[in-house]
């Protein structure tokens, strides 16, 4: 079958690689409908070192169960099938707590000779405690939506519950990427009313308005902190979604967390250490998030998906087929595209 | 009358000051019946640049009411009561919201003009929404417990409570100084079941067992992290209560940790920087805590004290009347005090 490999920085093909087959009797086998490009994918895009071999690569993706293994019992060959982009065997403390991304037998996509997602098929570890069924078929018009289960949407909405979004609080959106526009529509849902969304790209922010942003503030640094208090008294807000992962973006939100506030971060930090002593101290401020275990969360948001109340689907403004990728992660790299969607 | 002003590092004197009067219509004058030394008076005590002037110092305190200002309702002349180590308005919407510590229109004792608690008399400001009265007589046995609610045990609580302990939530404390064994007493308090104290001072775990700690781990760094893991099957506990400030101690903190924990520190923090890059952000650690805004939880913490429920008042191990203050200051900063009491 073919499947996309990552040979290093900006090098992205499309080749051969062996038909998965079931290895495990907790092995599901996915013939994959939707995929799609990560933007934790470019940074390996942008920085891996070069090597002879490939990596399989890709770690958000739907598909139709081919195959599966003698102790799966909650799925059958022709069942449509999310995968979340840790797999996790559903049974241990962690997962028991939703925290399936420190499952005790889980494990990532496209590393340690597990398949990615970027590709015709893909051998699911653990199926049973990882996938979740889709009640559609896969020709529905809502498999965009539906696929951002697996991680973007997943994402950012781990960003605004950890954050403590509600009714109550006031919030600022770091970043218009996919994630932060997924964490405006999250504290959307989540009932806030006030939510600053700092961006700088025109065509993203106005997506970001429309899935609930109030106010848009495309300043940066200290320029950006000064705007954002403005806006809220001089206090900053109750609630800030950090969905960049840069230092620099981190720096913003201690400025424009209020007092007594929680700063929630998903972007993967492209940092050892975190400025936050005394002053901080002295207000109270959180710091929490971490990497999205989308599985606890995709039996909650899916009605919200499958009935229309929310379309995070949006996110995708491009699409590309499997001979298409190479040329999709130059697009997210380039900024052309803000997420790419993939049909095999 | 006579206070404590310190003129620099181990220079602690007692001398004569202004008579306090009330300044404004929100002032209340009281007469100090206890005062106590806290760990963090102890920072000027090492480090504070000599002077030639001496600053006032101190700021937990109970006492008398002598006079209050026209705009005083709730308290009368000879009322007993107690004074967070924060003074705030009770109006504003930050005290409304339970962060006294942020109030509009408070301020710190000892600070900016305003008296410090370690003397014969205060003038205290805002003092309606400051101060909260104790129906005991100042004769009470409980004064000394009545006294932690100033700001020790309310910082333990803090502490406990910002990290989310409760009967299904393992703990370590690290610090056997009276902050770490009062929020050893506050996870009893609130239901924890399991309570790793590290710390090595024997005199002062043993107290810790006393007030609900179940283990000790008396190494440090790498050795107490390896064997507050290994008391806990590899995992590290729920929730860490951070109760010394220094780097090290953080840096144990995020080591005991079991993922998807939360880390709270009352200790306040003697560095600028935190260790909290991509590995704990993929364990979706949480670090919160902070000054502790007192006043919203002596309400609370007061029938347990009164009734005996908790005695928390056991971390005062030494007395002195106000000329002792500076051996009191000497006995703290060399250990051979835990916390001293002080009756003017």
């Amino acid at each position: 079958m073919r499947a996309t490999l990552i040979y290093g920085a900006g090098d992205v093909r499309v080749g051969e690689v062996p038909d998965p087959v079931i290895q495990q009797p907790t092995d599901a086998l996915v013939r994959v409908v939707r995929a799609c490009i990560c933007g934790s994918d470019l940074w390996p895009y942008g920085s891996k070192p070069a090597g002879a071999q490939g990596d399989r690569i890709g770690h958000e993706f739907l598909g139709v169960i081919e195959d599966v293994g003698s102790e799966i019992s909650a799925f059958k060959t022709g069942d449509l099938v999310l995968a979340p982009f840790v797999w996790s065997d559903g049974t241990c403390d962690f997962c028991g707590e939703g925290l399936q991304t420190s499952c005790r037998h889980g494990g990532t996509w496209g590393r340690d000779g597990i398949d990615g997602g970027q590709g015709e098929a893909v051998r699911v570890p653990q199926a049973q405690g990882t996938l979740v069924k889709l009640p559609v078929g896969e020709d529905s018009a809502l498999l965009p939506g539906l696929l951002t289960l697996s991680d973007v949407f997943c994402t950012g909405h781990h960003c605004a519950v950890t954050a403590g979004v509600n009714a109550r609080t006031t919030v600022t959106v770091i970043g218009d990427g996919a994630v932060g526009l997924s964490a405006v529509l999250a504290a959307k849902r989540l009932g806030a009313e006030r939510i600053i969304l700092m961006g700088r790209h025109k065509a993203r922010t106005d997506l970001g308005l429309e899935f609930g942003a109030t106010d848009v503030v495309a300043e940066r640094g200290g320029e950006g902190v000064a705007k954002v208090r403005e806006l809220t008294g001089g206090d900053g807000t109750h609630t800030v979604l950090e969905c960049v992962g840069l230092e620099q973006a981190l720096e913003t939100s201690f400025g424009v967390v209020r007092a007594g506030g929680t700063i929630s971060r998903v972007g993967a930090p492209q940092y050892a250490k975190v400025p936050f002593g005394f002053p901080d101290f002295l207000r109270n401020i959180t710091l929490t998030g971490g990497v999205a275990p989308a599985r606890a969360y995709i039996k909650e948001l899916l009605p919200d998906v499958l009935e229309g109340r929310i379309d995070p689907g949006r996110v995708f403004d491009h699409t590309v087929d499997l001979d298409g990728v190479p040329d999709g992660y130059r697009a997210m790299a380039d900024r052309e595209a803000l997420k790419v969607l993939i049909t095999p």
